[in-house]
């Protein structure tokens, strides 16, 4: 047995997911404190966190950006641009390629916003000659929504050419990155982006309990009176942390303090340059070695991201999906399914706390795996 | 330096506040662990959460309530009541004493729900008696909404007569016992609660990161149609749970399993009654010693809680709570503000993972800070 064996966290299962991910024991053992959420110390984390977060994002002190924490998962935070951002009269035209997409329709219709979709077919991105029809056309349009890499499938779409035609027509741009912000370098200027959505336990490897927004003051300020929801208002929580340096209602502060680590580690590591340089070595090992055991991406090479790969299942009758996870399960990996839209697909995430050598163990369980079902692919 | 100083959370100043609050070390430990929100395991996790939860509620399996977890600080559990539970045409009566109650009608305002409030000073509870004069005439109302420990001052609100109220007038009843539940005994049968909100880092001594509406079922899913909001969906989300054991959204993972560690300590202390006189013991001793130095209680003994307790800063110009709370955080002890509209006060909070001799080192501490200011009381 191994020393590090003795450590709780070396016992959990790895998890090639899209998040919550593996985070490293030292991200975790952040949080065997209790912050008291009033007091100037834990005010001062916060405060350090939203700026080291524009710093994250490119974004220099003057560029008149704010980043806002807000409780909850990162639907929490799509959701709150939504609530903020639209007023009674706006419409939302969104770009959808995949569950999330969908996501944005669905709580649009609930908040009874005026919406319409563009929809592409799952393996193909967003159509930006598409959207410059639908906004020279639809004058109603007020925003454009996008999901950047669409981890139902792990296709990236293309934010800037997107952003471009947005600025042109001159409607609102709001990017959710999710699951990429941290890892895949994004341009703000370039692509325009009015507000962006991303989350603790994404590519910055923090663990899950709130998301943050990264919106331009100006275009957020202007917003101010639109709330639909007081739990969600991204103006007033700003103007909470600008009055006093407080979260307006009780923060996760055990997540904030694994979070300064995380950011911390980010830049021990070299910064989003560095991470981006090993999710694409996880994932060009995972496809090369998927590949080899016969395994066929579900993507084009050109639109498949590196944070999450889908692969049809085998064909043989003998797989089914449920046993293939549980013994991979068993051997300490854990794996996705697709979503229901893909049924004959799984998915493999290369994010987190993983390194090439784990992607490694998980291949050799995977093999291992076919051997026992006595899967041909 | 004793041995515990050398642990990490040996070291955190102790909360005295209304929560967060100070938790166990192994409260903290369980979080040193990634577990996979979509796995099985994790699933079986929640399920056995949220059984426990009626167990703690005093309901049986039987009695036809659910549990419901939900991301995000207490706040967004009141908001997600409303937004779920109040159809279009919909009332809201909102019984108000305090900055909580007060928030109540902010959300139903940026919600835009009809909705009255009933008002009552900060030290006197609500009014039955008045409550029912306004259900009698006001026909439109279909829900009542109540506080039960207002924290703004820590008053307790009669939440059984209350209900007597609302049960007689056929009205839908929702308490928000946020800094109540698990220490103040709540007999929802007897008080009619169709709806219950309460917090994980509260007096279940778990960590911030989600907070759980306790709901009966038939009530609940008779609000189908209703919703305004996706993330904050409570039939969604007790949807979600019993189709597949899963959070709709990423769940706070660790936060849960700290929380099965907080539930295993409940019960190892011996339930509510156990906790319950723990707590009553914190503030006996706080009182008492807080008034041998001099200072005096806001609220009339009868109203008072033992959650928190509202104490008048002393009239000395010496006086400022600024540095008398510095010099006690100084000293390993966080204390708490007046809310704005009781300037004049201050807050000691008796709960959390605090026992007799933590509230006497406070005091002491207190008696310290008092000479170094030369204060007279």
């Amino acid at each position: 047995m191994k020393p590090e064996s003795f450590l709780p966290a070396a016992r959990d299962k790895l998890l090639f997911t899209p998040g919550p991910l593996t985070t490293s024991l030292s991200v975790k053992q952040a949080m065997l404190h209790d912050a008291g959420s009033w007091h100037f110390e834990f005010n001062a984390v916060v405060r350090q966190v939203r700026e080291q977060l524009l710093a994250v994002a490119g974004l220099p002190r003057e560029s008149g950006h704010e980043a806002i924490l807000l409780q909850g998962s990162g639907t929490f935070g799509v959701e709150a641009v939504f609530a903020t951002c639209v007023p009674a009269h706006g419409k939302v035209a969104v770009l959808a390629n995949g569950a999330y997409g969908e996501r944005m329709v669905q709580i649009l219709r609930l908040a009874r916003i005026e919406h319409v979709a563009l929809r592409t077919p799952e393996h193909a991105p967003n159509d930006p000659a598409a959207l410059d029809r639908l906004l020279a056309e639809d004058h109603a349009v007020t925003h454009v929504a996008t999901v950047h890499c669409e981890t139902t499938t792990g296709i990236l779409n293309p934010i800037a050419a997107l952003g471009e035609v947005v600025r042109r027509r001159q409607r609102s741009y709001f990017v959710d990155a999710m699951s990429t912000f941290g890892a895949v370098p994004i341009d703000f200027a370039a692509a325009g982006i009015d507000f962006l959505v991303s989350s603790a336990n994404k590519c910055l490897e923090g663990v899950p309990g709130f998301c943050f927004v990264i919106a331009r003051r100006a275009a957020l300020l202007a917003c101010e009176g639109n709330a639909r929801s007081l739990s969600l208002d991204l103006v007033g929580q700003l103007k909470g942390f600008e009055k006093n340096g407080q979260f307006r209602f009780t923060p996760p502060t055990h997540a904030i303090l694994a979070f300064v680590q995380a950011l911390k580690e980010l830049e021990q590591e070299g910064g989003v340059a560095a991470r981006e340089a090993r999710y694409r070595r996880n994932h060009a090992v995972l496809i090369e070695s998927m590949k080899a055991l016969g395994f066929a991406v579900f993507l084009e090479p050109g639109v498949q991201s590196y944070i999450i790969t889908s692969f049809y299942r085998p064909k043989d009758p003998a797989f089914t999906f449920d046993e293939f996870y549980r013994r991979l399960s068993e051997k300490g990996f854990i794996i996705y399914p697709g979503k229901i839209s893909q049924a004959n697909l799984f998915r493999i995430g290369s994010i987190g706390r993983i390194f090439e050598p784990d992607i490694r163990a998980l291949l050799a369980a995977v093999s291992e795996t076919m051997k026992e079902m006595r899967l041909v692919t």
